[in-house]
């Protein structure tokens, strides 16, 4: 039995709870200040207000100013915060980290790195970490297809693990794993955390499909496949250029979380409002004002950024989504010729 | 402006009218002694009864003893006849063809060479051919992710043609391309035909985790993207053993058509049911009753079968497809055990 430490009372920190528990640990659920709302709501015995389903009471439950206490004599460190977010606590969290404490990470996503250049969190993570304890904590990252809500009924969740060191990995997963939760596992970081950034941005344009369908009232199904089958190609040409590997991108982590993203999530339903005739700018604020992040726009522009600066042929499709972002054409349009085979060709539209 | 002859006027048969009439052509629509119904509908202005949309009266509609009308002179055959079908209809065409006529196909399965071994549909035919046209009608195999009722509504789709000869498929591409219908073209006809076949076997098992999902109320996204991802690898696997190549398992013949086929259609329809609690005899009989052929299931034991032919290891969400069609298990444990992450741990269920 081993202590455990969420970090962040998210849909996803929270749903951990449910194999972090099963599995026989202690665990400690740990909510920043954004999360005060959500363990109000847990402490009363009510549902998690984004996933909506219970949180098994037997999790410890501390407010942001509890970080030395929700790190004190811990085992483990699960980061579970957005990427915006993410940095920072990681900053608080350092006084209370040891030598050897494994850090495990569900947020996706792009920073930059000191030299300005767009980079995958583990190395702006790993950066963070004062000398004493770089290389030292093993950080873990965490992927594949697992809708929160799910992960913390005990529905059958597949997920992929990956350090570095795969041993670490290993580790990690035979600490966490239960019945239904499972864990594979993997050394290429780099294949996990770009297929799991990109798959929001790519899911965006897998909602405009939809969103298509729903505005003329029938789907756009081969629109949808089309897009499907070019986004899983433009994520693994990305993340092979970032240093990962092609199986990465055709597995679990990125063809296995895009078909799971492109059926339901903000990154989606935002993609649907696009395709149902709203105004990019208008769809996000919308979603913005309700407390809404869509972490695949930040990420569209990460990756196109990245694209830039690594001279990255090909990107058919998310040169589309950054036009959408843009406002700069119509959807059907921009989507269909980024993604219909038979360049020169009139377009469909 | 070319003549080309569609045999079958079933959905993809009737829906290919739009894009071959689209592109200029005079074009002719066969149908066999089982599409009488149809013709009689179509001939009476209403929609096609399978896919619910018109078809253009543009194309010329031939009863099952025109055959020889509708190959006179023609172009182009395209042969979109059912797996069970289609050796008996090319039998019944051959005195028809010419040397040089290109025969594009959407059948898609497996049937038995002359030695009993497991082959794709392409080899069938071509040894259907007498020798006078055995390799002098260049065949072109149709896949990707194209369900018929968008093709039919020039709905954009993006769709690939494989021929031995690269040449041949972008000839035929270059006939009936338009600007909604898409062709991308490769030479790997064993890839795409591999991956069109098992694509239907797969959609079963996604149906299943939908049906499961209709059970109790709440989707299984995490299990149905798990069993997405499984199949991808063991439709690449089997591929590879046709001597196919990854590349096509992993584009729009395999990834592509498989994200749609997931979404709706027979197949996963079934599965759905099965998913639900029923027998798989029972949906079975249940669907055939009302005419709905679930084309996976005759795919599965081919697949299954080859499986055992060429002592292909990892087959794993194949084999729990086959025990659910025999009634063997029940369809959450069969299925989770098979793509779930973790060999020897406990069941999950």
């Amino acid at each position: 039995m081993a202590v455990i430490t969420i970090l962040g009372a998210g849909a996803m920190g929270s749903a951990l709870t449910t194999p972090a528990l099963r599995a026989g640990h202690e665990v400690r659920l740990w909510g920043t200040w954004l999360d005060g709302d959500i363990l109000a709501e847990l402490r009363a015995g009510r549902p998690h207000p984004r996933i909506k389903v219970p949180i098994d009471p037997a999790a410890r439950l501390l407010d942001a100013a509890e970080l030395d206490a929700a790190l004190s004599d811990s085992d483990v460190a699960i980061l579970a915060i957005s990427s915006e977010g993410v940095i920072d606590v990681l900053e608080r969290a350092v006084p209370f980290l040891r030598s050897g404490m494994p850090i495990l990470m569900t947020t996706k996503g792009f920073g930059h790195d000191a030299t300005g250049r767009v980079s995958l969190l583990p190395a702006l993570l790993e950066a963070t970490l004062p000398p004493a304890l770089r290389k030292r904590c093993p950080l873990v990252a965490m992927g594949g297809p697992c809708k929160a809500n799910e992960v913390a009924v005990a529905r059958p969740t597949a997920t992929l693990y990956a350090s570095a060191d795969e041993a670490e990995a290993v580790n990690a997963a035979s600490l966490l794993a239960t019945p239904a939760y499972r864990i594979a596992t993997t050394a290429d970081v780099a294949g996990l955390e770009a297929s799991a950034a990109l798959k929001n941005v790519y899911a965006i344009a897998l909602g405009v499909a939809d969103g298509l369908g729903e505005l003329g009232g029938e789907p756009w199904h081969n629109l949808k496949a089309a897009i499907f089958a070019q986004a899983v190609a433009e994520i693994t040409r990305i993340a092979q250029a970032l240093g990962g590997r092609a199986d990465s991108a055709i597995g679990l982590a990125g063809v296995g979380d895009l078909e799971v993203t492109g059926l339901s999530g903000r990154n989606k339903l935002f993609g649907m409002r696009i395709g149902q005739g709203e105004a990019a700018s208008t769809a996000l604020a919308a979603m913005e004002e309700v407390g809404q992040t869509v972490e695949g726009v930040a990420a569209a522009r990460f990756a196109a950024e990245l694209a830039r600066e690594r001279d990255l042929a090909g990107l058919d499709l998310l040169a589309a989504i950054e036009a959408l972002l843009d406002g700069a054409g119509e959807p059907a349009g921009l989507l269909g010729d980024a993604v219909l085979p038979g360049r020169g060709a009139p377009a469909w539209t």
